[in-house]
């Protein structure tokens, strides 16, 4: 007997058909007789008109009452879940964040998950019931007010409960059955890893993965919550294997490049002829910092003449404009000759714990993709991964380049 | 400066616009210095879409989950008018029936208000803020579960609400503007009452005024909540008046008869020569109450032969055919010659206080519907109320006879 958490996210929970299939599956793992706990999304489109009635009531809206209008649709899906378990004989009760409770802090809209009681839950075991949690909801303890984890917060809230109640494992089941080397979509040759360990699934999930939210592998990183994430189309009756997110020591044989990642989300700025003195960099990137811009590659040039140099870094393409703006009005205070942005960039990522031990992993990427004429523009590395920005129409031969130069094409 | 709640149904807050306009009504009382909480249904509609999805999910559906996917409902109004109040400068905060708390009994679907905790809205009048309180919903105490108070719970959370927090007034806004002395839909001679006992309106509403349900008037009249039904379609900045639902110590004037009420729900039974013995009554209502039959007018005739008597009695239409059934199946049992039923009847009410002090009230009555050929099938009488049961066809004609005959005629 095991104690699971599944997670089923909107697109899985669309309609009252699609909850009665997520139920199949719920069935199967407690007919195997373990304890399990599903944590489930809003119906898929419900957020979405949510949403757009608080957009209609207040332009400026308040996120605490946001917070309140949105997490009802996650509160509907888990009433019916339940419904359709207690219907086909499997005792089963839902929970809201506030009745876990499932305590996070007041950043709503965005809030981040503070504690999980699981005594609750557990307890519900203990008496062969199901637990059926709204997902993207807790609760703010000190003033008892609703908040939500924010887009995605649904991953989030079912690896944080599985760490709440000492779940065994994590079932994330979304709609492709696992984590690949590489975006199927992009590269046919890409692969179906069985298992990746939690700090290279950070960074896949970091560099543009989209399977799982990256708040979500951070607390199943520090928690140790293996987490699984499989396709929730499978016939529930006979599920296929899936993606194993696990501590690298259970990953007995290590690749040294895991996967390949990229995003097109980001753009490039370069202030030419900044002068060359201590504090330059902070003039740049404090008030970045302070208007909640994220900045991410940094590659600063030593000058040739000793007196200026030359900035480059990434922005998000959401954050592009504010940045621009920003940087104009400070033009004189920095003091630097003139801006230079480019929009169409990409970021593309290799991910591997092997790096580590292996020299020079970097290096032959950056032989590979000039032998295939690609420029690249800013380098940034890690101590698993490394990531290149190039011009964005390369972004799929490079990530093939850097996918059969690691041996990751499947055979 | 008065502590004012103020309620608003569902088609009332169908649409944000909608929305916009109960914040203006809003508006108007915060600025005359009022404190206040408004109590809010779902948008209309909202509420049968959710039973939709709950009869989706499970024909036999667990009443408790049941509970916790249409209270969502009113979460999302709750959440919209606070968003609204407050981006019209406003301060307002959502409270759901658990942030409250008002308790209920667990009764799922139908629960029965325990007890309202007002300590945390009336904190917030300190602090100026309105509270915008979800109706229809509680939590049970001991489970910590969401409960619902059943159809248009709503207005008995108000009255519940203005009692817990000890307001002035209880505001219904509803989409007539009053009580009024009988059906104006049917009679136009109608008038709008100014003010109407508690009693009277605990009467007039259980005989089929559906202005309010009997629940609200029941809890206002036990903890003295003056309720004022007025319009929500006036102008918010010009409103009309409407009646007041108050003490009888407060009317000067008394009337004999304040209104006439009437309703097509019945349906009428008769048992032919049942044996006139003792615990024949038992015989017939016991099994009819076990199955939750709820059986209003009993008329028993001696019978002439001292051996049988008839026995005839009301039931609602929706549980007139369980009703026969049961009963046929008893006929052996409790021993009589004949069932006859009439699904065409219609019971009409004439109430007033001042029946107390009158004598002959009702007999004066009888004779003006016998003058007009009108057959009283069975008649029952109270305190401050009398019902005759008459053939369906006559219900109009004998709710204006009754109307002009106690001078409730628009001059």
């Amino acid at each position: 007997m095991a104690r699971l958490v599944m997670k089923f996210g909107g697109t899985s929970v669309a309609s009252v058909e699609r909850i009665k299939n997520v139920a199949c599956h719920v069935k199967r793992e407690v007919d195997a007789g373990h304890e399990v706990a599903v944590v489930v999304s809003a119906m898929s489109g419900k957020t979405n008109e949510l949403v757009g009635y608080v957009t209609d009531a207040a332009k400026l809206y308040d996120p605490r009452e946001y917070d309140v209008v949105v997490a009802s649709g996650e509160q509907v899906t888990s009433g019916l879940l339940a419904l359709v378990l207690n219907d086909m004989g499997i005792a089963a009760r839902s929970w809201q964040g506030w009745q876990v409770p499932l305590y996070a802090d007041d950043a709503h809209g965005s809030a981040r998950i503070e504690n999980v009681d699981g005594s609750g839950i557990i307890a519900g075991f203990a008496a062969r019931e199901v637990a059926v949690v709204s997902g993207f909801q807790g609760v703010h303890k000190a003033t008892g007010r609703i908040t939500t984890l924010g887009r995605g917060g649904s991953d989030t809230s079912a690896v944080a409960i599985a760490a709440g109640i000492k779940a065994d494992r994590c079932d994330i089941y979304t709609d492709v059955d696992g984590i690949y080397t590489t975006d199927p979509r992009m590269v046919p040759k890409a692969q179906r890893m069985d298992k990746v360990s939690f700090e290279e699934m950070l960074e896949l999930a970091s560099m543009g993965a989209k399977v799982l939210q990256v708040r979500s592998v951070e607390i199943a990183m520090v928690h140790k919550v293996p987490t699984y994430v499989r396709s929730s189309f499978d016939d529930p009756m006979n599920p296929n294997t899936g993606t194993l997110i696990c501590d690298e020591e259970t990953i007995v044989e290590q690749q040294v490049i895991t996967g390949i990642a990229y995003s097109k989300d980001d753009t490039e700025i370069t202030l030419r002829q900044v002068a060359d003195k201590p504090g330059v960099a902070a003039g740049v990137f404090m008030p970045l910092a302070d208007a909640n811009i994220n900045v991410d590659m940094i590659v600063q040039n030593i000058s040739e003449d000793g007196r200026t140099t030359d900035i480059t870094f990434t922005v998000p393409a959401a954050e592009y404009d504010r940045a621009v703006d920003i940087l104009t009005k400070l033009k004189d205070e920095i003091g630097y000759r003139a801006l230079q942005g480019a929009k169409d960039v990409a970021k593309v990522s290799a991910i591997g714990i092997g790096m580590r031990s292996h020299a020079g992993v970097a290096a032959r990427a950056f032989k590979a993709l000039s032998e295939k004429g690609i420029n690249i523009r800013a380098i940034t590395t890690s101590e698993i991964k490394f990531s290149v920005l190039i011009d964005a129409a390369y972004t799929e031969l490079a990530v093939r380049t850097l996918h059969s130069l690691y041996g990751l094409d499947k055979a």
